[in-house]
C-alpha cells in the first residue's frame, strides 16, 4: 500500500524527469485477466457478453499522432477512473509517456525492454480493449493479440474519420462504456458470480493487486448497478474470425518476426495476409495450394488472403465480394492479376491454404504484410506462408447450458439499437449502406432513382 | 401375382400398344425407400455414404431429347438390372415409356395422371439416383425431391457436353455404381445389416414387392461381394445445401406452383432463385431484406440468391464469386444492376432473405426461376419471396458414434482419386481447372505464361 | 388562308369531336426542315450550332403517361407559340390527341395511317426537337430520326426522375430555347443569312405554308434579337455518334421492322442494340465477326453492341467501361457470359460487327433490341445483325472555313456554364459525379473519405 | 578508308582488349536517318510502309540477360549483314559489347558517355528498329525513343516467352526482314528514289559514310530485288498512339528524369503512366483532373493513364477493358481502388488528363512509373504528372496523294497472311484469343462449350 502512494504524491510532481518513470506501472503488477463468457442469444447470431466478475484491467489504445484524439483519450481515461474506480487503465508504451502527465492516476503498460518470455504482456493482463480511432487503430489493438486465441473484447469509437469496424461513436462513450462493464451482472446468477469472483481472486491477484481485487468486490457492479439501465441487458458481440499465418523457410522451419514478439509461432490476422510485388516492377508469380493440393499460378501484383471482416478492406478494392462476417470462411483474392479468368475465390473457413514464390519469379522476394503492417524480412524461393481460417470453438463439453461460451477470434462489441428483434444486423447492413454506399442509387441527390 | 406374369408375357410383345401399357409399373408396388446414412470421416470434409441395406430401388433419369444418350440409358439399366437383380430400375414417365420396349423386365414411374396427396411419388421410394446427362439433369433430377430434405444420393454421370456437377464419366459406370451399392458394407456390422434389412423389409415392404424383398436378402451384398474391391471402401459424399424458396401473396399466404406438386409448401433449389425481368423491357426494380431489415433496392436485369453450389451457375455469369460448397452460406448477386457500386454480398447460410417488387416496378410482374426453371406465374406487387439456407443437421442425438448422421443437401456421389489423403478436394479444383478455365494461363499454348 | 381561319375558329370549339380533327394539322403543310451547321470551336471539342435561318418547325416529345408532365407541356408549348410566333408547333400523334384542346393554336403531326413512302414524315420537316422526360424521352425521340443521317438537334429537359442524357432543367427552359433559337444569328452574316432564306425558302416552301415563311423574315431573330444576351453566342453541341443496325435474313436480305417504317434500310441507333435470350429459359449462343474475321462465341444472356453513349446504360450494367461520348468507337458487352474471360471491348467505330445464331442455341430465336425498345421479330438461325458505327463526317470539300460542318450523329445541345474555356466537359463530368456517383467517396456523409 | 581495314584485321584479335574498344563505331559516323512515309490503304486500317530508299541503320536490341537470344541476335545480325551488305548493325551498348566478337565486322552503338546535348543519339541515325525478345524488349526499344515524335518502324520478334506486341516468329526472321526492307521499292516510282536517294545522301551523309551511302544505290535494293516476292508488296503498320508524359514540380517547372535524358522535355510511353504508392503501405490519394477540371480523388493502390496498346498490359489486370490499338483514346484506370463505383473510364485520346497527390495523403510520395520502369523521383505534394495522347498527325499539306503520310506513334509492322481482305485484325484479334484466353470456353479440352 506504501507504494501506491508514494506513487500519488509522486503524480503531483509529474514535471519531474525521474518521477515520470515511476508513474507508469508495470503491467505485471496487475491481476490476471478475467476471461469473459459468450453465451448464445436466441433467434440471433451475435452472442452475449457475460463477465463473471467486473473488468478490472483496461487497455485503452489511440490512433497515433492525432493531438484532438489524445485529448478525447484523456477525456475517456479520468471518466472511467473516476465511475469505475476499482478499474487499472493500460496504455501502449508511447501513449503512457504522451498522456501520463495529464491524468492524476496510475497508468500501466508493457515495458517494451521486459523480457518477453518470462514477463507477463498485454494478452496475460488485459480484461477489455477500448479503442478510439479508426479501422486501423482496432487492427493494431488486435495485433497485440495475434498470438493468443483469447483476445479480450473489444470495444471500438470511431473518430472522425469513420471506420467500417468501429462500432460506436465517440459521444456515446459513457452509455457504451457502462453497457460492457455491467454486461453479464444479472440478478439471476449474482451471487454465484459473487463466489466465483472470491475463488478468481484467490486464485490469479498477487502482491498489490490482491487489496484491490477486495475492493472490486465491493466497488465493482454492485456500487455501478444504480446507475445501470438494468441488469439485465448484455453487450451484443460479434466473433470475428481471424487467420492463422506460418511462415516457414526453406528449411522447413518456422521464420520469427522478431518485431511482433512470436517466438517461433503463428501470428492471427484480422483483415489479412498478404503477398505483393511492393517496389519491384515485375509481375509476382505465386504457387497457391489449398488443402495440399495445387490450386493455381498466380501472375500478379499480389494474392490476397482474407477473412470475411477483411473483405471490405483491400480485398474488397482487388474486386472481391462482400462476405458477411459471420459466414466461416477464407477469401483468396489477386491484386491485379495478369488474367482475365482469376475470379475470386471464397472457400472454407478450415481449409489450409499455401503460398509459395515459383521458381519464375523474377525478382528475389516478395513483401509479406499482415493487416496493413509490412514484415520486416520478405518471401524469398523456398519459403512458404501457411494460412488456416481460425476456428472459432464451442465449448461445451460438461458444461451446463448457461455456462457454454465460444472461444477464438475478435470478439467486438456491437452497438445495439434500442428495438429488439430483427435488428441484429444492424451495423454491417448499416455500415455497407452509409459507409460503403453500397448500391448508391442514381440519380441527383441519392434519394431517388 | 398372376398379374406380374402376364405382364412378362406381354412385354414380349412390345409392339402391341395396350400391352406397353402394363408393362410400366406404378411406383407405389415397390418398397418404401431405404434412408443411408452420411458419416463423418477423419480430416476429411466429405462424408461417407452407409447403406443400412442395399439400395433397391433406382431411379435413372437423363437428359432429354437427346437419341444417343437413350442408347446408353439401356445399356446402362440392362447392366444394374443384370448385375444387381435384385435392384428395381425407376424412370421419369417421359423416359419410361421411350424406353421400356428395349428392356426386357418391367420398369417403375411415378405415374403423372397419380394422386399427389395420397399415392406415393419419387421421394417415397427412391433410394439412390442415377442422372445420365449435364448439369441440367442433375437440377432436374434433384427438383423431382424439391419439398423433401431427404434427397436420396445422387450418382451422376457427364455425357459428351461436359458440366461442373456431373462426377463421373460415363465409361466408369460399372465401378461407380458398384462402389455406391457396396458402401458402407463392411463386415464390422455385417449381421446387424442382415437383421436391420430383415426388420425394415417387413415393416415397410408390401404387397407384390414383399416377395422380392426376400430375394434382395440372398442376391444384394452377399452376391456382389466378391466382385467388389474390398467391402470397406466407402463412397464419398459432398453434402451440398440447397436454399428453400418460398413465395406469398399479397394476403401474406403461400402461392402454390402447381406444377411442381408443391401443395402449399416451399421447394428446395440446388443452384438459386432468380427474379428477372424477362420479357419487360424495363428495368426490374425489387427490394431485397435480409434478416428482415431492409437491405437495398435493386435497379437491375434481376436479382440471384445462390447456394454455393449455384456460384459457378448464372451468379458467375452475374460477376458474383466461386465460393466452395461447403461453405455455408447464400450468395446475393445482381443481374446487370443500374448501379456502380453493387458488389455481390456472401450471407450466412441461414439469414433470412426476402425480395419484394418495388412500387415504382414499371412492370406489371417479374419472372421467377428455381433452377433455371421458369414459374408459371410472376412476381407482382405485393408479393414476396422468401428465402432461406438449408440447414444441414447432424443426427447425434442418443446416437452411438457409427450412427451419427447428417440431413439435409444433395448427397452428391463423389469422384474419388485412388491415392487418399490430401486429394479430397479433387472434384471442385479439377472442375475450376479442367473444366471453367480458371485462371488458365495466358500464352501460346496455355501451358507456359 | 381561308383553311387557316376556319380552323381557328374552330379551335374555339375543341369539344366538338369533329372539329378536334381538323386542328391538328398535317405536317406535310409545313415548310421543309431547314438544315444547321455544326462549326468547330477553337480548344474545344463541341460544336457550335449555327441556324442559316431562324428554326421554324418544332417538335416536342415527352415521356408517355407522366399527366405531370403534360403541364408543363402546354406551358412549354405556349411560351414558344407566343414568343416565337413564326414557329410552328410538332407533337407526336398520341400527344397532339392529348393536349390539342389545351391549346389555343393549331399544331402539327405526321398522322400514323399517311403513306410512309410518298407522305413527308418527321424527318422532312422538323428543324428541331425538344424533349420534356427522361433518357427514354430522348432515345424515342432520336429513334424517329432513325433512318436519316440528318437528326434535328435535340434540346432536352430532364424532368424530375433524373437522366444522363438530359442536359437541362426544366426550370431553365425560357434561356435554353431563346439560346438554341438565337444560335449562330450574329451580326456578321446576317444579310447573307437573309437571302439564304430567300432562296431556301422559294425552293422548299409550298401551299399554305409559304406565306407563313414570308413572315419568318420578319418575324423571326430579328423580332427576338433585342432579347437575347447578345447575338454571337452560339450553343454548344456534342454530336452523340450512333450506330447503324442492318438485320439480314438467312436468304441474305434485308428483314424490315415494320412498326419502325424502316422500308428495306437499317436503322441508327443512340445506345445500343441487344440479342438477348428473353424469355427463353436457356443461354444464348451467339457468334460474333469483327471486321468480317471470327473473333468469338459467346454464350450468354445476350451481347450488346453500344456506342459510347450507350456506354453509361446497359452496357454499364453489364460491366462495360465508360467511354466519353467523343470517343470514336463501339462497345462490345456481353451480358451474364457464362466465362470468366469476356472482357468487355472497345473498338474503332468504323469496325463492322456481325452477330449471328450459333447452330448451338437452344431456342429457336433470341430478341433483338434496339435502344430499349424489342423488334417485333426475333433473329433466327441463319439470320444476322450486322451494326457499323455511324462515321460523322466533315464536309468540307470546296467550302469556305466558316461554312464547314459536320453531318451525323445526334446533335445534343449541351448545357453550358457561364465561365468560359475548360468548362466544356461540364456535362458529362457532371453527371458521372452528380447522377452516376461514380467513385463516389466512402464514409459516413460522402462528403469525406 | 585505312581505319575501317585496320579494324577489320583488328577484330580477328578480338581477345585483345584494346582492340575491343575501337572495333565498337560510334553511332555519329553513320549517315542520318531516313524517314520512311506511312501510307493509307484502300479498306484496311492499316498503313503500308514506303521507303524512299532503301534501310540503312538497323538497331536490333534484345531482352537482356538471356544467353539463348544472344545466339539468336547473332545469328540474325550475321544474315543481315551479309544478305544486305549496305546497312550497318547498331546495338544498345552492354549489348555492342557483348557480342562485338562474335561479329566478323563492325557494329555502332551510341556511347553513354558521350555529350547528349551535341552528340546524335539513336533518335538520329535510326532507320528500323528490328527487337528480339518479349514485349518489354519492345517497350524499352520503343523508349529510346521516348522524346522524338518519329520512331523508326519496329520489327518485333517474340522469342519463347510470348508477347502480345511482339508480331513475328523468330523462324521467320529472313521473310519479315526483306519485306520490310524491299517495302516500297516498287516499278512505279524507282527512278524517283533512286534520284531522291542521290538528294538525301548528298544533303544527309557525311565522312566516311559518304562513301558507303555510293555503295548503297548499287547494292540496296537492286541487288536484293531478284529475290523479293515482287517489289509491290508493302510491309503493314500498325501506328500505336503513345502518350505523352510530363511532370512539374511544385514551382511549375518541368522535373528532369536524369537517367532517360530527356533534358526538360516529356516522354512519351506506348503502355503507360502509373502512380503507385509502392512500397508505402497506406493507400495512396490522387487527384484527378481531366480537360483542367476536378474529376475525382483516387484512394487506391494507384492510378494508370493508358494507352489502347497498354490496355492489354497493366491496365487488364486492373479490370480494364480492351481497347483496340486504333481507337484514339486514353484509358484511366484506377489500381485496387477503396471504392465500389470507380469504374474505369475511356477518354479521347486529346484529353489532357492531371494527376496530383492530395494533401490527404499519407506519405511523402508516390511512384512514377512509364511502360513498367520506376522514375528516380517519386510524385511529391505540389508537384503533378500532365499527360495527353499523342496526336497521330496526317502530312496532306501541299503533297500529292502518294506522298501522304502519318506521323507520331509507334509504327509496328505487322505479321500479314498471305491472304488478303479481312484478314487485317489478325494480329489483334489473333493475339486475344490465342495469346490472352480471350472468352476462353468452358468445357473439357476448351474445344467445345
Ligand atoms: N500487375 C500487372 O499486370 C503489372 C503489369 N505491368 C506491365 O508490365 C509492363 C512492363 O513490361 P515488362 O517490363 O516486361 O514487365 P514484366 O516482366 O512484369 O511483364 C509484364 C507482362 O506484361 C506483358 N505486356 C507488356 N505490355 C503488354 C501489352 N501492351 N499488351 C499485352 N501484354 C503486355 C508482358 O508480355 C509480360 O507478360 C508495364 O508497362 C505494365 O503494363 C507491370 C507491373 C505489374
Ligand atoms: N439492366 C439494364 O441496365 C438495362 C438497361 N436498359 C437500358 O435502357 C435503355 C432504354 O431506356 P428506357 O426505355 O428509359 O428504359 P428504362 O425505363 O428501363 O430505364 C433505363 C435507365 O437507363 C437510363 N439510361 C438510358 N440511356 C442512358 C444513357 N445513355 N446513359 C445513362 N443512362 C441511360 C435511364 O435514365 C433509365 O434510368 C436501353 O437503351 C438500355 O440501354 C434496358 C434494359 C435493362
Ligand atoms: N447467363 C447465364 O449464365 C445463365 C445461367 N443459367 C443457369 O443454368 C442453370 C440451369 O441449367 P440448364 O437447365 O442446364 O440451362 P442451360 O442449358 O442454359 O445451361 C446452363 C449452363 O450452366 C451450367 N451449370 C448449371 N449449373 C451449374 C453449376 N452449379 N455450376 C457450374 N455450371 C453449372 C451447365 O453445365 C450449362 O453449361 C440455372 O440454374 C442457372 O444457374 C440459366 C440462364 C442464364
Ligand atoms: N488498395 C487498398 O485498398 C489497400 C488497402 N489496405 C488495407 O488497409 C488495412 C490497414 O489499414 P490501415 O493501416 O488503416 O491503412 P490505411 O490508412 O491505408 O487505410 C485503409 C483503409 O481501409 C479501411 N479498412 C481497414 N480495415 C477495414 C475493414 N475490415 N473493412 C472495411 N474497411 C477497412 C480503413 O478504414 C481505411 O479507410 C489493411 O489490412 C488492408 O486491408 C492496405 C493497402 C492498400
Amino acid at each position: 500500500m506504501i507504494s501506491r502512494v508514494s506513487v500519488r504524491l509522486i503524480s503531483r510532481r509529474c514535471f519531474s524527469h525521474s518521477a515520470v518513470r515511476r508513474e507508469i506501472r508495470d503491467i505485471a503488477e496487475l491481476p490476471d485477466r478475467i476471461h469473459p463468457k459468450y453465451q448464445e442469444a436466441r433467434n440471433n447470431d451475435l452472442l452475449t457478453l457475460h463477465w463473471p466478475s467486473p473488468p478490472r484491467n483496461i487497455l485503452i489504445t489511440k490512433k497515433p499522432s492525432a493531438p484532438s484524439i489524445t485529448t478525447l483519450v484523456i477525456e475517456y481515461a479520468q471518466h472511467i477512473h473516476s465511475t469505475y474506480p476499482s478499474t487499472n487503465l493500460i496504455f501502449r508504451p508511447a501513449t503512457a509517456h504522451e498522456i501520463q502527465c495529464s491524468l492524476p492516476f496510475p497508468i500501466y503498460t508493457a515495458f517494451e525492454n521486459r523480457d518477453t518470455e518470462n514477463d507477463p504482456g498485454f494478452q496475460d493482463k488485459v480484461d477489455l480493449i477500448c479503442t478510439l480511432g479508426g479501422d486501423g487503430t482496432i487492427l493494431r489493438a488486435s495485433s497485440l493479440f495475434a498470438t493468443t486465441d483469447h483476445v479480450p473484447p473489444v470495444l471500438s469509437f470511431s473518430m472522425g474519420t469513420l471506420g467500417f469496424l468501429g462500432e460506436w461513436k465517440f459521444k456515446e462513450y459513457k452509455r457504451a462504456f457502462r453497457e460492457v462493464y455491467m454486461s453479464g451482472a444479472n440478478a439471476g446468477y449474482g451471487s454465484a458470480l459473487l463466489e466465483d469472483e472470491h475463488h478468481h481472486g484467490n486464485e490469479t491477484h498477487s502482491g498489490a493487486a490482491a487489496a484491490q481485487s477486495e475492493h472490486n468486490l465491493l466497488s465493482g457492479w454492485s456500487s455501478i448497478r444504480g446507475k445501470s439501465m438494468g441488469p439485465g441487458r448484455g453487450a451484443r458481440v460479434l466473433l470475428r474470425n481471424r487467420l492463422k499465418v506460418g511462415i516457414f523457410g526453406a528449411d522447413g522451419q518456422r521464420v520469427t518476426e522478431p518485431e511482433t514478439e512470436t517466438a517461433g509461432g503463428d501470428v492471427y490476422a484480422m483483415n489479412e495476409v498478404i503477398l505483393h510485388r511492393g517496389i519491384h516492377p515485375h509481375l509476382a508469380i505465386i504457387e497457391v495450394f489449398i488443402g495440399g493440393r495445387f490450386l493455381t499460378e498466380a501472375v500478379a501484383d499480389g494474392m490476397i488472403v482474407s477473412t470475411p471482416t477483411g473483405s471490405t478492406a483491400y480485398s474488397l478494392s482487388s474486386g472481391g465480394s462482400i462476405v458477411h462476417p459471420l459466414v466461416p470462411s477464407l477469401l483468396l483474392t489477386p491484386v491485379c492479376p495478369r488474367s482475365l479468368s482469376f475470379r475470386p475465390l471464397v472457400l472454407p473457413a478450415n481449409t489450409p491454404i499455401t503460398l509459395r514464390l515459383s521458381e519464375k519469379n523474377r525478382s528475389e522476394e516478395v513483401e509479406i504484410s499482415v493487416d496493413g503492417v509490412r514484415m520486416s524480412k520478405g518471401l524469398r524461393l523456398g519459403m512458404e506462408v501457411r494460412v488456416w481460417g481460425e476456428e472459432l470453438e464451442r465449448e461445451t463439453h460438461g458444461l451446463e447450458k448457461h455456462e457454454k461460451t465460444w472461444r477464438g477470434g475478435v470478439p467486438s462489441i456491437v452497438r445495439g439499437s434500442r428495438s429488439g428483434l430483427g435488428e441484429n444486423e444492424d451495423h454491417w447492413v448499416g455500415g455497407l449502406n452509409g459507409l460503403l454506399k453500397f448500391n448508391y442509387p442514381f440519380g441527383d441527390d441519392g434519394a431517388s432513382q
